[in-house]
C-alpha cells in the first residue's frame, strides 16, 4: 500500500463523489474543551461515506466483469451506496438485504436502482443469498468493508479532511465492519503529521474493542444499538490494518450516542444517523485526554429513519 | 429605501454574521418539477436570519442609546439573536418571553446572556411587559418584526442569495411577523433580474394572506400550528412593503409542511425548523405554475425542540 495507491484512487472517484465540507461549533468545542473539525459524509452522494468505497471497487473491475454487475449484502448504506456508485457506472447492481431493514433504507436502494433480494437477517442467510445471485448471475460480489479497494476509497474522506485541515493531532471514526477506520488509518498514516486514529464503538456491540485485546477477530453474540449500522464485525483484509494503525478504541453508552448526536443536531444544524454521533461520544468520553488537541471527526452517514429518532425518549 | 441602504446595511453587520451557504437536491428539484436553491440561514449565528436584522437594529442606535441596553419581546429566535447580537457588541439584552416558550428557546437566550422577563402569553402582556422595562431601564425597545433596521438587516439574506445566484425567478420565504419577506421583498427588488416574491403561510394563521385581499393588517383569533414562528401579524411599517413588493401569499396545510420539512431533512440532511418548510411546501403545492423556474427557498432557521419533531405524527 503506497500513498500513491491512495491518491490515484482519489483522482479516479472524483468525479462521482461530492466533495464534502469541513463544519465545527464554537460550543461543541467549548464543551469538548478542545479543537473539533467534523468531516461531513452525511453529505455524500446517497448520504454515506460508503458511496467512496463502492465507487472505487466497481472501477477496478475488468471490463468483463463490470457487464456482469455487482452483488452485495448490506443493513442499509452500502446497498444504497452499490447501487448509487453501479448505476452512476452503467452496470447492475444485485443487493442482498435482511428482511427486517429499514423502509426508509429499502426505498432508498430501490430509488437508486438496485435489484433487491431479501433474506433472514443473520449474516450466513444473507452470506448464502449473495453467493447464489453471484453464481446465478456472474456478479462480481463486492463486501461492504472487508475488501481492499473498498478500504482505499473509504480512505479518501480522510484523506480530503487532512487536505483541508493538515495539522490534526487525531482522527476519530465509528468502528462497524471496521472499512472506514481501516481506511482513515492509512490516510491519517500517509498523509497526516503523526496524527493518530482513534475509533468508536458503541459498547454493546464491543467486538473490534475486544478484538484488539485478544488478536483475533471478535463476533458480537448479541447486542442492540441504536447505532445500527455498527453491529458488524472485523474482516481478515481490514483488521491487520487496524492493529498496526489504529491507536486505541473507545466504546461508548447509548445515551452518550443520543447525547452526541443531539449536539450534532443543534448545534451543527445537520442530520446525522446515530453511528455518526458514536465518533464525538468517544471525544467527549474521554475529553480529558484530548484537552487543546486539534481532532477531526468523521460523520459516517446521514440516513436516519426520521419516525424513529431517539431524542425524545432519552431526554 | 435605497439600494446603497441594503448595501451599507450588508458591510456593517458582515463581522457579526455568517455569509450561510445555499444547498440544493437533486431529487428535490425532480420532485417540484423546478431548480430550487436553498438559502440556509439555519446556519446562520444563533441559528436564525434574526441574527441579521437584530445586529443591524442595535448597530444603528446612538452611543447613548446603545449604554442603556435593548429589549424586546419574543416567542423565541428574535430573543436569541437580540441577545447574542447585544451580547457581540457589548451592551444589555433584556428579553420579555412567554411563559409557554420552548425550554430550548429559553435555555438559548440565558445561553446567550439576554435577561428574561417571563409574561402572558398573549400578544398585550407581552407589550406592557416590554413598555415597562423600557421605562424602568431606558432600553430602546427593538419590535422582532415591523422595525425598519431589522427588515433591512434581514434583508442581507436574500441580497446575499442574489450575489451567489443572480438570475433567479421567484424568491420564495415565510411570513410571520413579516419582517423577512419585507426585507426579502426589498433585496430582489433592487438586487434581483425581474425576481418575483412570494409569501408562504400556514392556512392556520393565514393573518397575511388576508391582509393582502382586505388592504388591513389582520390578526389570527386562534390558530394552532406547527410553524410556531409564523403565528404573528404584520406591522405598519413592513405591510406597505409587503403590499407593494410582494407578488402572492400561498397558504399550505400543516401536512404539506411536514412533508416539505421531512424533504429537507431527508435530502438536504439539514436541521430546520417547521416555519422554514412552509416556504418549501408553498413551491410544492403550487408546482405548475413555478415549473422550470429557478426559485431560491430562504430557509429562515433551525432551532426546533429535537424532543418534538413532527416525523412519527404525520408519517
Amino acid at each position: 500500500m503506497t500513498k500513491e495507491e491512495l491518491l490515484d484512487c482519489h483522482k479516479r472517484i472524483q468525479p462521482f463523489i461530492h466533495r464534502t465540507p469541513v463544519l465545527y461549533s464554537q460550543l461543541i468545542n467549548e464543551i469538548a474543551s478542545s479543537n473539533i473539525v467534523f468531516k461531513c459524509e452525511n453529505f455524500q452522494k446517497m448520504g454515506a461515506f460508503k458511496m467512496r468505497g463502492a465507487t472505487n471497487a466497481i472501477m477496478q473491475l475488468t471490463e468483463s466483469q463490470k457487464e456482469k454487475g455487482v452483488v452485495t449484502h448490506s443493513s442499509g448504506n452500502f446497498a444504497q451506496a452499490l447501487s448509487l456508485a453501479a448505476k452512476s457506472l452503467g452496470i447492475k447492481a444485485f443487493i442482498v438485504m435482511p428482511n427486517n431493514a429499514p423502509k426508509v433504507k429499502i426505498e432508498a436502494v430501490e430509488g437508486y436502482g438496485g435489484n433487491i433480494t431479501f433474506s433472514e437477517s443473520t449474516i450466513e442467510a444473507r452470506e448464502k443469498a449473495s453467493e447464489l445471485i453471484a453464481q446465478n448471475t456472474g456478479a462480481s460480489f463486492i463486501h461492504p468493508s472487508n475488501d481492499l479497494d473498498v478500504i482505499i476509497g473509504n480512505a479518501t474522506a480522510c484523506l480530503e479532511l487532512l487536505e483541508d485541515v493538515p495539522d490534526l493531532d487525531y482522527v476519530f471514526a465509528p468502528i462497524g465492519g471496521g472499512g472506514l477506520i481501516a481506511g482513515t488509518a492509512l490516510s491519517a498514516h500517509f498523509f497526516g503529521d503523526d496524527c493518530k486514529v482513534i475509533g468508536a464503538e458503541p459498547i454493546t456491540v464491543d467486538d473490534a474493542f475486544r478484538s484488539l485485546q485478544s488478536g483475533i477477530i471478535e463476533t458480537n453474540v448479541s447486542g442492540e444499538t441504536i447505532a445500527d449500522g455498527l453491529r458488524t464485525h472485523l474482516g481478515d483484509i481490514n483488521f491487520p490494518i487496524i492493529q498496526k494503525y489504529v491507536q486505541k478504541i473507545i466504546t461508548v453508552e447509548e445515551y452518550e450516542i443520543v447525547q452526541a448526536m443531539r449536539l450534532i443536531y443543534e448545534r451543527l444544524k445537520i442530520v446525522v444517523e446515530p453511528s455518526s454521533a458514536v465518533a464525538l461520544a468517544a471525544v467527549l468520553k474521554e475529553k480529558e485526554l484530548f484537552k487543546a488537541k486539534k481532532i477531526g471527526v468523521i460523520l459516517s452517514g446521514g440516513n436516519v429513519d426520521l419516525n424513529y429518532l431517539p431524542f425524545e425518549k432519552y431526554s
